[in-house]
């Protein structure tokens, strides 16, 4: 790592070239589509971090690929993860009515509308990914394949479930680990594979980084659960303690705080171990992997 | 037409192959999603015509194309038709207790599983597109395109807005067919177009079979409406006056029985006219599009 390394710079930069390719993929519509898409483009310009299509980019650029060769399944992840939040604050799921600190979709726009919404984002995403003009044909339909496979029953949907399914039971680590792996590992997996791939990768290289993906993605969401129980609830813009409250298994409920921190530990040492074999055009990813569990929000 | 074809025995031969492609789709699982998969198969193994796979094949075959080739376009379109039942029939939507003859999908899972499944459903369409083996992947990449562009905002997501923005107001023309056109020929236009791309036709080809399906699409959604008029609630599954007690804008509604019976028989005449370039191979295509508008339920 090059000591003069600016991630806090690096990550807004990075943000606002996202925030751009999101506003030409979704831009306002007249007609029968206003509402929806208005409801659509309210939770993807929430003010997310932009964590997954930053992890994409820089995914492309450590196999030596184009930056923009990667942003369409950029702005892919960041729809799906937008839709995935929608649903998941539904009522029927775990109705909330806040997040980062605005009111969710289904308090602002209803329902109805918010479901479709989610509908609207994920089929999006595939729209998006169908029109790679930037890819040979092969490599997109790749890049279909690692995104639709984490967003599934394999992955997300069936983190989701697992989720719903273990709220208010006692928590088991493996209960825990099956749900941070699908819910969120899935889809920071499929970030860093699809962006090893956008950007021309080998084989192998796809694999490390899909390696790394997974092991940040789960690291990500142990420092998350931990956040919940220290986090600033200003910084984080949605109340601490929010998961104890609502019943939700976690990984500190399940092995205490000290474990937890320890686990998250040991993933981020396994993500730079999966970076072995890259350059110096790794070093954002390398310096990412330390930001996720040093991060207050 | 050769005046033996059996309409009523190739609907069922190809309803039967259709079956079992999507049981090799979608199997049974075990593990966390076991409660997911079962009611994602549970709707999509409720007795539907298999209108749009079916379709799907025909025009494969009509453009000289393999059946086989088509099959994966096929169980995708009616995984994404599926899903679309789902989410419509939700208490957020039309609220509605019965499909087919049987509960509704939340009535047996519950809200939250409900939604999932329907995320499951479409996301898993882009899981079986993306390992489009039988395809070179240029075709593969136009197919994913042409089917997820129908299940967009700009198709079936919209025109489940218009239907539910429109409830309990004055039934216009206008509203009317943007609903149908978006809502159902949408997704119907994309069967024949994701068909004839499957079967390696022509440009020219591919975008006849699309007027085609677009037509009977239209055609198919205005017999239905009359069919909740006219039809036997025994034979349909469902109650007939359902539209009208819903407050439903629907084409009868809108301009009469009498004119809306003319304006289907209109639009199977243009579908017919969009086929006269094709041989004796798309007559399974004229034989439906008569059925479209006769059938009974």
């Amino acid at each position: 790592m090059t000591p003069d390394f600016d991630l806090k710079q690096y990550l807004e930069d990075r943000r606002l070239m996202v925030e751009e390719a999101l506003e030409v993929a979704l831009p306002q519509q007249d007609g029968p589509e206003t509402r929806v898409v208005e409801a659509m483009r309210y939770s993807l310009f929430a003010g997310g971090k932009r964590l997954r299509p930053i992890l994409c980019l820089a995914a492309s650029e450590a196999v030596g690929g184009d930056l923009k060769a990667a942003m369409p399944a950029g702005c892919a992840l960041e729809m799906i993860h937008t839709y995935s939040l929608i649903h998941d604050d539904l009522p029927a799921m775990d109705d909330d009515d806040l997040r980062r600190g605005k009111p969710t979709n289904h308090k602002v726009f209803g329902e109805a509308i918010a479901i479709l919404a989610g509908d609207g984002l994920l089929t999006e995403a595939f729209v998006l990914l169908s029109d790679y003009n930037s890819l040979l044909p092969e490599r997109a339909v790749q890049v279909i394949g690692v995104i639709a496979e984490a967003a599934s029953y394999r992955g997300m949907v069936g983190g989701q479930v697992v989720d719903i399914l273990s709220q208010n039971k006692r928590a088991e680590l493996e209960t825990v680990q099956q749900m941070h792996s699908r819910k969120t590992a899935a889809l920071i997996a499929a970030a860093t594979e699809s962006g090893a791939l956008s950007g021309k990768g080998s084989e192998a290289q796809v694999a490390a980084l899909g390696r790394y993906g997974r092991a940040i993605g789960l690291a990500f969401q142990i420092a998350d659960d931990i956040l919940d129980i220290e986090g600033d609830t200003e910084l984080l813009g949605k109340t601490t303690g929010a998961d104890e409250a609502r019943g939700k298994v976690t990984y500190p409920a399940a092995v205490g705080l000290e474990r937890s921190r320890q686990a998250a530990n040991e993933m981020v040492n396994d993500a730079l171990a999966a970076l072995e074999g890259f350059d110096d055009r790794a070093n954002p990813l390398r310096s990412l992997a330390n930001y996720i569990i040093t991060r207050k929000k």
